[in-house]
This record gives C-alpha cells, structure tokens and sequence, in this order.
C-alpha cells in the first residue's frame, strides 16, 4: 500500500478553500456582539452600565487565555512524546485548531446565537469554539501519527460540526448541564476518535512500533503540554460559568480534583510496575484525568471532598486502563488508540458524566438556597416542573445521545476517511515527521564531539538493585 | 579578523555602568502613579471612585503579563532554533530586554507623561515599555548569531530612544493610531535591524553555514516561542486599547486574523516544496504575521471578515518572502537576516499600516456611532475638522515617517556596533554559543549509550515515495 | 550501602493514604467560601454587593494562575538542568506540590481562618496554599537528586506543617508584613532544604559527579522555568496583597527590582570567568534573585529606584554566592545544596526581610498618606500605640523566628528523612531518572544515523582566542 504522501497540490488546496469560505461565510454572517461593537457607547447608556469593566470582557478573557493556551501548547506539546513525531504533534494540532475555531465560530454560532441572521461574537464565543476545538484535539489523539494534515481537516470540518450540532440539543434543547464538557467536549471527542481510528485501522502497524514510543527529551517535551493543561484546567472548567459564585466554585472543584489524581496516578503507576518504577505516560497523562472527570460538575456544589473523591476515582482508572485497556482495545477490538485518549477522556468523561448527573438529583434546596436551587438549574418557565430528579435523568440522556452521536459521526467521519487519495502514510512510514516535513537530516541528528573516544557520561546507573 | 570575543572587563562594565545610570535617572524622576500609590486611598474619595476594581491594574493586568511573555519566553524561544546558539537567543533576549524596559520606562515616560519633572509609572507604562522592547526583540532576530552582548546593549540603548522619540511623533503629534503597533514595533523594528545587518555585513559568513540551520529538537523549542507569541498575540494588540468595547474589539480582530494566517502559511509552505513537504521555518514564523498585520487596525471596525482576509494576504506573502525575498537580500543586497524578520515583522508591518490607513479612511458614522467616531478618533479639540480621510493621510505619513526614522537609525547605530572593539565574533565563529558561555564540552553533547552496536531508532522512513 | 529504591509498596501506600486521609479531613472540616457558595446570590444582597465582579475571584483570579505556573512550570522545569534527572525534577515536583496544597489548604486553613469549626476555601487561600508549596518546592532544591519521592512526600507533610505554623506566627501574632514572602517562603524554605541536605549529608557524592551536571539542552528546558518564575514574579508578591493601589505597587516594584538582577548576574558572572564568559547557572538563577529580595517590601512605598538598587544588590551576592559560597558550604560545612538555593533563596531572602525592616521602619505619613500609613500597618486596635519603629523591630523578630523555625525543623526532619527505610539511592545512583522511572534504555538515547562517517557540525569553534 504505497499511497502517494506528496501533498504539494492537495494540501495548499484543502487550506485555500476552507479559508476562502470562512471569509467568505464571515463576510456574510458574522458581526461584532453588542459589547465589542463601536456603538457600545450607546449602547451603555441604554443598559445603564455604568464601568467599562461589566463588559463581558473583564470577566472572562483571562480564562478564554489560559484555554486557549490549553489548546494550542497543551494539546500540542502533549503529543510530542513520540521520538520523531513532535513537528507534527504541534504543527497539526496548530493547523486544526486554528482551522477549527473559525468553523465552530460559524457553526456554533449558528446554532446557537444567530440573531436577525447575524452572528454576533464576543469573548464567550470564542471559549465557546476553543472548547469545540479541544475536542478535536482529543480526538486527534487517538489517530496522532497515522493520519495526514489533510485528513485532519477533514476531520475537523465534520468533528466541529457534529460537535456544534450535539451541543446544542444538549444544552439548548435537553437543558443538560456541561460546564467543563465532561459530555461535551471530552466522550464526544474520545468516542469519535476512538471510532475513527477503528476504522482506519493498520494491520501492519507494528511496522512502525520502533517510532512509537518515546525519547528522552521527548518526555520532557509532552510534560510541558501536560503542565500547562493541568495548572489551567481550572480555567477551562470555569471559563463559560456564570459569574460570580459559580465561576469561583467552579475552580476549586478543579483545583481539588486534579490534585487528588496525581496522587493516584503515580500510586497505581508504581504499583503496577514490578520494580515499582514510575511510567512517564502515566504521569503525563492520568495526572489529568481529574480535570475531565470534574467537568461536568464542576459548577454543582459538589463540595471541595466530592471533588477530591472524583479526582481520587479517575486517576486510579486512568493509569489502569493505560495499563491493561489500552493493550486490550489495540489486540482485540482493533482499536489502535495513540495517545491512550480513552483513559484521559473516555472512562473519566464518563464518570464526570455520571458524577455530574447523581450530584445535580441529589441538589436540595439547603445546600443550594432555594433561590439559588430554581437559578442555577434554570426551574423556571419551560422547566417550572421539573425536579433535580428530571434533570438528573436528563443529564443520562445527555451522556447516551453524546455516545451514540460520536460512534455514528466517528463512523461515517472514517469512512470518508478511508479513501485512499488523502496522502496518508503507509504502515511502516507512520509516526514519522519526515513524511510531511522537510527535515534536513545531516543536522536533524544531534551532533556530537568528532572524537570518538571521547567518553560520554554514563547513561544508565551502574547497578540499579 | 580574529576579534577579542573575551569581554571579561567589557561586559560587566557596561552591564554596571548602564545599571547605576539607570538607577540614579529612576531615582531623580520616577515615582508612582497616583493608582500605585499609597495616597490613593486619599485620591478615591477626591475621584469619588467607589471600587478598586475601577483602579487601572485591573483592567489591563491579565494583558500585561501576557505580553511580558511574549517579550521574554515568545522572542526568546522563536530564536532557539540555531542548533548551538539556544543559549545566547534566550539568554541575550533575556539581557537586552530587561535593560531595554528599564530604559523605556525613563525615555517614553520622559516623552509622553511627564508631569512637573517626574515620571509616574503604572501598569500602562509597564505595558509601553514591554512594547518598546518588542521592538528591540525584532531587530535582534536580524542580527542574531552576528553580535555580541555588548553591542545587543548598545543597540537596546539607542534603538529604545529612537523608538520613543518616533512613538511620541506618532501617537502624540500626529494623532495616528496603532493599537498592536504595526508601525512603532513592528516596522521600526524590522527595518532598523535590517539597516543594522546591511551595515555589519559579513563577506565570509558561509563559513558559519554549518551552524546556522536547526536540530530537530530545537525546532521543538522554538515552536514553544511560537506559541506563546500566537496566543497571547490578542494581549498584545488590545493591551493598550481603550477600555470596553476597543480591547474586546482588538482581540477578536486579531484572533481572527491569527487564525487564517495559519492556514495560508501551511497552503503556501506545502505548494512551494516539490513534494508538498512543510517547512518549519515558515510554521515557526509566518503564522504569525496575521498578528502583526492587524496592529494598527485591531481596535477599529475591521469587521470580523476584514480581519481573517489581513491574516490570509499576511501568511501567504510572508510565507513567499522566506522562499523568495530573504535569499535575494542576501546575496544581492548584502542584507543577512538570520531569523528573516522582514518577513515576519517587515512586509505584514507595512500591509498592517496600509490596512490601517485604509480602514481609517472609510470608518463611516454608521458603523462607530456618531458619538463613536469623534470619540475613537479624537475628533474633538485640535482635530475637531479632521475627517477620517485626514486620519487616514496622517497614518501614510505615520508609516513614511517610521520608515525613514528606522533606515536613518539603524544607519547610525550600524556604523557605531561596526567598530571593532565590541567583542563580536569572527565570520567563522558566528552562530556559536561557546564563544560567549561556558560550556562543558564533554557534557554538551548528548550522551549515548557507549555500545556502538546498540541499533537506534531508524531515523528516515525507509522509502517515501 | 546498597538501598532498596524499589518501591512498589510504599510509593503507593504512602499516597494512598495521604490522598485518603485528605479526603476525610477535607470531608469533616472543608466548605465552599461565601463567595463561592451557591447562597452568594441572598449573601451579596445581604452585603449590597451590586456587581459580580466585586466577588474576590476576580481580583486575584488571574494572579493565582501565574502563581500556580510559577509552582509547576516554574520550578519544575528550573530543576530540569541536570542531564538525567529531568523527568524526576518535573514529575516529583509535580507530585509533592499536587499533595502540598491539598495539605496546606488543611493546616493554613485550619490555623488562620477556621469559623465555627470550618475551614472556607476560596480563591485567596488557593493562592495561600500555592505559596506555601512554593517554599517546599524550595527546598526540594536543596535535596534535588538525593531523595525518593517517598521522603519528598513526607518532607513535604511536615514541612508544609511547619510552614503554616510559622507563617501564623509571623502574620497573625508578630503582625508582620510579608507581601512576597521573602521570609515565610524564601528564608523559610532555603534554611529547611538547607538543614535538610546537612542532615542527609552523603560522603561519597562525587561518585555520582558525572551526572551533576547539565547538557545543552537540559540548560534550555532550565531556562523554561527560569523564564516563567522571572516574567510571572510581579504576580506571586502581589497575588496576595490589598486591592487596588496596593497590588499595583507591589506589581511595579518586583518589576523593577527582576530587571535590575539580571543586568547585575550578566555583570557578575561574566566578570568571574577568566574569558568573560557566561555561566548558565548564574543565568537561570540569580537573575531571579531580585523577586526574592523585595518580596517582603514589595507593597511598601520602597519606590521604583529602591527596587532598582535591591535588584541591584540581590543579583550581585546571588551570582556570588553560585562562586564562592556554595563550594564552601559543600566542602567545608557538609551542605551539598544541588541548585544552589541558598544563593537564590537564603541570601535574597535575608535582603529582603532587612529591606522590609528598614523600609517599615522610616515609612512616614508623608509618603503614605496618614489614613494610609495607619491603613496600611494596621497601626489599630491592640496595634493603635506602635510606631513604624515597632513595626520595623517585630519585622526582625520575623526574620529571626523564622530562621530557627527552619534550622530546627529541618534538623527534625532530616533525621526523619535518614532513616534507611525510604527508598533512597545509594551514593553512586543519585541525580538517576532511570531508578524511579521506566525508561527504555535503547530509546532513551538520542538517535543517531546509522552511518558512523556522517560528519557532524562541528561541535565547538575552530579558534576562539
């Protein structure tokens, strides 16, 4: 299977379109919202606001950085655990999320603020289109190393839109609560990866297997993606929260959730290795999974323990599924998933779906006010009626459609991606920068001293009992 | 040409001798604003302020130190891609721009808010400083690898006052507008570090050739600066703006604008290599210029689309000057620029003044609002009959102006940094860490297992068609 | 002395049951803030609050995200200088500060704001707890290399312990001002780490000298953290300060006070080497020297130049220190201080708590304002008789309780830590990823082409005079 990898033509065609309609669906559809509109002055006058600062972007651009951050560098550096895979880990997760945005900025729009035929942004829709774009980083995960830059796009075209049109009927229509996208973002992204990848399977991938793993530096390279998703997760989780209490709550269920999942993580990553040696994929991973599993709840008054016992919770199955699911799922099921996103966002996005579900049935109105209960859950109007009861079982429909929409997307997304003209690699060639990078390869070797006896440290311990 | 590279007595004396200098002027002339300073307890009431929120530091905080690290992780990394000059592009980053904002602080308070002989520093003026220095960051890409870090102070002396005075022109005499700076930073700078590189032309410079490309993990690091510029690139053209609706407004233009200029930099990369490979040079840098050529115009009613069409025409044209412009000013106009900053700051500065000027000139009062137009553009008191098309004559003339100031400066600190007693290096030892830092030979490289036999991991792909 | 450093059992055990044991505490004695409660919407109109941005969250929102990347980013990356011992430096780091803050939100919270029997958490005690991890994260300087995380993890619980107690002393008994912590953290966590690697004092170090080193690219991975610490320092020593005038000051002055240290380490460093040149070491520590030296006066009225001269100072004896001290400290006093913390902590601390001293102790109501000297120290209630006097004596009685808080501690402990029981490696394994981690062997060299006659570039310059 020596398909063609030379890009020269479909490449730069696939990026020209896709911008030439952005700009062009921009030009007709998208305007400034009201608050980042020149006639803001007016506007003030008439809402009555008196200080710049109640504009919407004082509350909330501090945390759309540190997502977008999470974006572009965690995502990014994440990936670049593989030895010769890191200008591919982070300049395609740059060319899709950057793609990405602007379609989810008009997809998401219009879904879900269209007004008059006009989509207005505003700092809230650009963390809204970072948070669509996290799933597709997610997503890109499970198929990192195996798949083309056009390929990508391509899924990013479909992944966006899909993700657009499932949130919606989450939030909009089935009222769900997702502050950090347990749902949303991280099953929706994990199960259509996964799906894509299974798919596209490679039967001769072990072809490849001397790339696919790490060196290293590499692993120094991927804890930067790791840290800076991790210290920013808070962040991501509270980003789209209503203001005040809520954002603030919102943090420190993160802050506590995560913090419990490295103690976790590094416990059963110790103790599942016979030296009791830690695993830097352990590390760089399931020390995340508390973020995920926090997600949904996040905002709920889950209580600085309930956050701890989440975390707790998602880093033991993390590192346990890196252990054990992840060699099941290549073996049997034929699932080659890349960076192990099932066991950063498949089993803790479940989770965080069912936390967030028996925590909103369990809401009273003494923990939350009585005010405060009908607020946060939106009783009123069309929902009057309901009881944390409903919105807990809505929350269930919310974790099911979300199933069924990424294994059905993520089956007709591979699909199209099967199709043998998009400048895929061939099985010995995957994980492989050289395949779609001009890598001067004299100089891609880190030098060394000429002199040959010249003695280099020594690189293991001289006797390790 | 075997130059004294020891600047035992140099480098400290001039580092010591600025510092001092810089003390005793701060100690004569700086003080704190009135909202960093302890009476402003007493100046609330006389302001009848209600709220410290309303106090300067928290509307412009989060964009400060947003900038702060693009000036010192964002330049300093995007130039670690020298196989073995990662050392002085940070660490001389690193020294030049923590002179250059102490010496900003002085001359463009001294220009631009001096107030019964004392200089009053607040947030805003840690933002102009950081600004300033940008500009001096520029430059450095230009001469990188060619200069000592005495001459990097000289330059940062001069080019920081030269800088000031021509931002003072600008802004306060002829009331032109540049948010993000395509012109004061961007411009000023690109083309005064390429005056200054015309005029340290080295004849022999290919005998550093082998030195002057990437290893593949340093292209990694510089992909770190990248990012980190990309992101926070939004900061960086709104941290200036006028509070509300002008910042927001400022970060949504040049999210947009960032965005798109991905997309044509990798279209354009790919179609240029006979196989469709992309270079990582271009990633690094032309996807960034979306970002530079919506400076001026990122506060102004650019329109969404407006912005994504600036960061389409930025990336594709900066991509073709690294293929095409920077070999012709090499070999036939004697101009080196190492990191090919007149493709990143250069040509999307002078589209970004063109755009700006063009966008000032049919800014309409539909769009801003009456009441909007006169206030964005001042249109009041002196200006009082200016039109926009005045405002648009006066940014062309902006531009001239900015042009002339940096090929005359450079000239000047070219012929100063030209004397020989700076400790540069000679041609044959450019773009060499060990002529300026300690570096244990032994160590440096990196070590490898001592069994030659040991197979490493195949380093091409076996057979790429 | 052959230890056993497999920890399959008590890696695990031990974070199993801290992580247990902090769930329950969390679980009996930790709520929500009011201002993260869901009560907050009858709460604000109890206090006719009437915006949401007067929630405390966002005043100190983005400052705590700084804080928390100077912690993980900050000093992980900062330890990742030696060439096997990256992946330890960041990931125990990782670990030790991910339980430190879980512990710290406990004891801090439990020592200073315990109501009715509840510790409240909001974003202020976050911020708290990130600092007091800071201060173990000092330490873990001290003993970098020499220690398993088992002992990390108990150094931390006693440590942090230890920490709030003094911390409590100092701010809430003695009333002492420590904005930045030049004495709770710096002082503090230099003179623990330091009592610490006394205690631990290892005879035959030098069999592990080969690996206490750096290699090139493990200096620009240092320079990583380095980078953030310097640039997000303005944030940690106002993060928790006064609003308005006061955190915008002390912003300024470590502004200030950072650039100042670099100019005089460049200075220094390049002054001590025969040639001139620089030493990396000096450049990714002691240029930080200067946020330490004016933590403690950082909210004062220590004015622009005053932060100038104390950057001046701190980054002068720093890169001192680097030379002359440490040999000394390990050679003749048994102290083997692997990065140097004492230089970079200890002496800049000790500074800065004189600095505080002096600086309180002339501060007039000239300067301050009347309302705002006494606003300011507090000079009400049991404090109405003090003077700037008394203030400055009981910021000396702070700096001395807090040294031997740290001598006696660290005493305590590191007979605790020398206990053969822990896990620790045997003097020739230490500054060894590869006796905690799993790393293939074979990968974890950088590959190289397979042909041995591949000339590299050449690794030093033909002839540097």
């Amino acid at each position: 299977m020596a398909w063609n990898t030379n890009l020269r033509w479909r490449l730069p065609l696939a990026c020209l379109l896709l911008q030439v309609l952005t700009v062009v669906l921009f030009g007709v559809f998208v305007r400034y919202d009201a608050e980042a509109d020149a006639h803001w002055r007016t506007e003030k006058k008439i809402r009555n606001i008196s200080s710049d600062l109640e504009n919407e972007f004082y509350y909330r651009y501090p945390s759309f950085q540190d997502v977008h951050v999470m974006v572009f560098v965690g995502f990014g550096f994440l990936m670049t655990f593989l030895q010769r895979y890191g200008f591919s880990a982070v300049g395609f997760n740059f060319l899709l999320a950057a793609f990405g945005i602007q379609w989810a900025l008009l997809i998401q729009g219009w879904l879900q603020s269209r007004q008059n035929g006009y989509i207005f942004l505003g700092v809230e829709s650009l963390i809204k289109a970072d948070f669509c774009v996290a799933s597709v980083c997610v997503a890109f995960g499970a198929v990192l190393g195996k798949v083309s830059p056009i390929q990508l796009l391509i899924m990013t075209l479909f992944q966006v839109t899909l993700f657009a049109i499932n949130e919606f009927i989450l939030l909009n229509l089935l009222e769900v609560k997702d502050a950090g996208g347990s749902m949303t973002i991280h099953i929706f992204g994990a199960y259509f990866g996964l799906t894509v990848t299974w798919i596209l399977y490679r039967r001769n991938l072990e072809q490849s297997k001397q790339r696919q793993s790490s060196v290293y530096h590499s692993d120094l390279f991927a804890m930067i993606g790791t840290l800076f998703l991790w210290m920013y997760w808070p962040s991501f989780n509270s980003a789209g929260s209503e203001h005040g209490d809520t954002q603030h709550r919102a943090v420190i269920n993160t802050y506590c959730s995560l913090a419990a999942s490295v103690l976790t993580s590094v416990a059963v990553s110790s103790a599942l290795h016979k030296k009791g040696k830690l695993n830097m994929v352990h590390i760089q991973n399931a020390t995340l999974a508390g973020g995920v599993g926090v997600g949904t709840a996040a905002e709920m008054m889950l209580m600085p323990y309930g956050a701890l016992i989440v975390g707790f919770i998602c880093g033991t199955f993390s590192t346990l599924g890196f252990m054990y699911l992840t060699p099941f799922l290549e073996s049997r099921l034929r699932v080659q998933d890349t960076c192990g996103i099932h066991n950063l966002h498949g089993i803790p996005g479940i989770i965080g779906a069912i936390v967030g579900a028996v925590t909103a049935s369990y809401a009273t109105p003494e923990v939350y006010g009585e005010s405060g209960l009908v607020h946060y859950f939106d009783f009123e109007g069309l929902k009057e009626k309901w009881t944390t009861k409903t919105q807990g079982k809505f929350q269930v429909f919310g974790l099911l459609l979300t199933l069924a929409m990424a294994l059905l997307g993520g089956t007709i997304v591979g699909l199209i991606l099967k199709l043998p003209f998009w400048g895929q690699a061939a099985d010995e060639n995957c994980f492989e920068d050289s395949v779609y990078w001009e890598i001067d390869e004299e100089n891609s070797a880190v030098h060394l001293p000429e002199d040959p006896t010249l003695k280099p440290p020594a690189p293991v311990v001289p006797s390790v009992p």
